[in-house]
């Protein structure tokens, strides 16, 4: 097993749907936690600070869903199909129970598994998310989708949307990019197919329909609902938006930062999740 | 003018709508701020500590609506006619732009009244609020309704209500309690049958129904939501829905505080209204 996330290596598992998923490992012992990538994101996109910090008293795997970098298959343009195949990369694995980390377009994957099956999930983690149906966030603003959603990703744009303009939040953000990506066995890059399946996926999510809304008072697992409180890619209010419909959710806005938060307070996000795995409520 | 709340005397004015409405003022410059009560509350239910902070720099007005407290009719049933009859009172009045200051049973109202008139609200704030139709609200708390529904009101049970069970929390209550009723002359006391259409309304605004969150969407003028951290009656992830539904709210929830949050944290909340009301955005 590798040591750190940074090290650890592409493995493939074969699922009953046929596919390939690619994914890599760390950490041992209690109920694994399985996360969820955003938009375009493949395995190299986690921040191995994060990851390791997650993984110090647990099993943590990070994968590559239909589709997306490594994994085979063409990815789907919903996410409810998203996380069917999710979950049949997790019973591939012989999980009979997992908690999830779900981080933005992988936000609203997690809260699906979470309502397909139950009792698969013990725990859900939203990381920058939404819920399906509320107003405002179909498509993302223009100079959002702008900055991410280009043939060619320029990483300068990327932390504009990721972190904000503060020297310290800017700084972590390049940080955080410098540890994704001085690994030496890197992913397959996300095709364009995938970006235009996970984008009419996403604007699917985002159609306003305060009807939809409800759906996410099912979960029953707790959740914890964070982000930056300067995201402009998923508005914190959709934070506040989940936490006001979810009975028990409990909710962090975490201080300048933006959709990156999570890797920018990598330490203090990692504690706060763990506080929340491991709290006996 | 009255030079604090305690002493401000009840004044009353005639409405087209045939209510003489009784109402007391303090202060003096810019927009009025408005003040709704809550449940079974009349004008001696305001603690002064709060209004005279409020009124420093501009005039803050407290009424009792329709059938309540020393005002005449009879209280309707509805939070859309009393949100009328508040309009009513505004006009008699002649009062042309308003700041309104909601708190519980009538944040529900000033909700209406931005809906209903938005062009005579400036700014809001609703203290202790919820959206109409959100889940799991409907009817309050068996023990909640219990504490504060009975013909003979419990000064110890409502205490049980609007603090917490903490020290710093039950001493604040008892101290806004004591502010409250020192004064020389009482207004009316509220009515069984105000009670009993002011919970109808209340129940009725409770009866789950998603769509119905999207009508908060529609309000215009800013609004600043707070609430307590523990408060029972409407609990703080309502606070947070309305934060989640509204574009450009803000959201502050006060630490070990429930109902009374607004009483107890007496000054930090008149300064974070003076800022909002005063925020050149």
């Amino acid at each position: 097993m590798a040591r750190s996330y940074a090290q650890a290596p592409i493995t493939t598992v074969s699922a009953a749907n046929g596919i390939e998923y690619a994914y890599r490992e760390v950490g041992e012992g209690g109920v694994p936690l399985v996360l969820l990538i955003h938009f375009r994101g493949n395995l190299d996109n986690w921040d191995p600070a994060l990851v390791d910090a997650l993984a110090q008293r647990r099993r943590v795997i990070a994968f590559d869903n239909t589709g997306v970098g490594g994994s085979s298959g063409r990815t789907p343009s919903t996410i409810t199909q998203m996380a069917m195949d999710a979950i049949a990369f997790t019973d591939a694995l012989d999980l009979v129970q997992i908690d999830v980390l779900g981080f933005s377009l992988g936000s609203f994957v997690a809260q699906e598994i979470a309502l397909i099956r139950p009792a698969l999930v013990r725990r859900v983690v939203l990381a920058s998310s939404a819920p399906q149906g509320a107003p405002g966030m179909h498509g993302w603003a223009h100079w959002v989708i702008d900055a991410v959603g280009e043939p060619e990703i320029d990483p300068a744009r990327v932390l504009d949307v990721f972190y904000t303009q503060s020297p310290e939040s800017r700084s972590a953000g390049e940080k955080a990019m410098g540890r994704m990506f001085t690994r030496t066995e890197l992913d397959a890059p996300t095709t364009w197919q995938t970006r235009h399946a996970q984008y009419d996926a996403v604007s699917a999510w985002g159609v306003p329909n305060f009807s939809l809304l409800e759906r996410v008072t099912a979960i029953q697992a707790p959740v914890f609902v964070a982000n930056g409180d300067n995201d402009p890619m998923i508005l914190p209010r959709y934070s506040h938006l989940l936490a006001g419909l979810i009975p028990q959710a409990r909710l962090k806005i975490y201080p300048d930062s933006a959709h990156g938060f999570l890797f920018q307070h990598h330490a203090e996000f990692a504690d706060d999740v763990e506080a929340f795995l491991t709290d006996p409520r």
